[in-house]
């Protein structure tokens, strides 16, 4: 049994970005010696979120509008009045959704369905640089 | 320390079917020699969720509608224009309730309040068959 | 590598309440000698919830807020025609958010954003005392 920490850096390009990591952290986990276990991938910021989808041209959008029916650009949200930053609802959507997952893997591979890929959806007003925390466990 | 691979398969009967997996799970737990640890229940399709629930036949009928708010039948969903398949909403459903959850046990039984249960909720349009990971670790 | 579970108690204000227990959660790891790993932090009840947040006055209004448009405080529930207890929206909100969360550790300290915060959530209609079971896991 062993436990080993990464941390990958993804740069997101815009509000709303959908990036699959599947195939980034299957990378993460070969590149071990860890062969049968998890992997939970947490991602170290409040604006932006981890789960899973079915990463096609329609979900890219209608992922993003359901949230935007939960938390409208054009409400007034109270982290406003302090911070002006526009990123008020980023955040509770990011809450909303979590910030991790946990995935369980077998001789180093992930075991999502055929259609299912691990994302990370960009919910702040523009693109960033996201730290995400790798903890791959199991055994050799 | 011991990692012992599952997968379950269960048989929902239609949209907003709720099945509460805990007996299930832990019945699965105590196939296994592992006293003390964790499991990770994953489901391996992207239009079905994982969460805990007091089940009963109100709220049975209460998650639903409530998702239904978030992701109506009625709306013009982009991933029907290439698909038509009727299952947009489940998708967006699914994605934001997530996969997976981990549950800590102790001598074989899972740590849940008393009102509150494990449950996979059938986010697509007609029941279908789910395959669910089960990953127990721990203690023998 | 050891597994050691605690069960710590909080005690919520009431509906709405936001408890910030990152401190708390790295204190019961630094009671045990578990260097690098992670905690498992589940709520064991039905209408309470766990995820993470940039926790300001602000965002303390705005969560909230986000729930209530999805489960409205005036529409009427079908759980309240059995309990009439008052918390049908309570029930849906926590099972929305998820009751757990797996969070990484390295020398004792969670691996969270310098802008992110563990929390509680309470969504029932008045403060609560609140059980959650933390299951530290790793390498002494």
């Amino acid at each position: 049994m062993k436990i080993i920490n990464k941390t990958i850096q993804i740069q997101t390009k815009c509000e709303n970005d959908i990036i699959n990591i599947s195939d980034l952290v299957e990378k993460e986990i070969r590149s071990t010696d860890i062969k049968n276990g998890s992997v939970t991938v947490f991602i170290k910021h409040s604006t932006a979120a981890i789960t899973t989808i079915e990463l096609d041209a329609g979900l890219e959008k209608d992922f993003p509008n359901m949230l935007k029916r939960i938390a409208p650009d054009d409400l007034s949200y109270e982290h406003e009045k302090k911070w002006h930053d526009g990123n008020g609802k980023s955040h509770v959507k990011a809450s909303l959704i979590g910030p991790s997952l946990t995935i369980p893997f077998n001789n180093q591979k992930l075991l999502l369905g055929t259609w299912q890929q691990l994302i990370v959806l960009e919910c702040d007003i523009k693109g960033r640089p996201r730290d995400i925390v790798l903890q791959i466990f199991g055994e050799t």
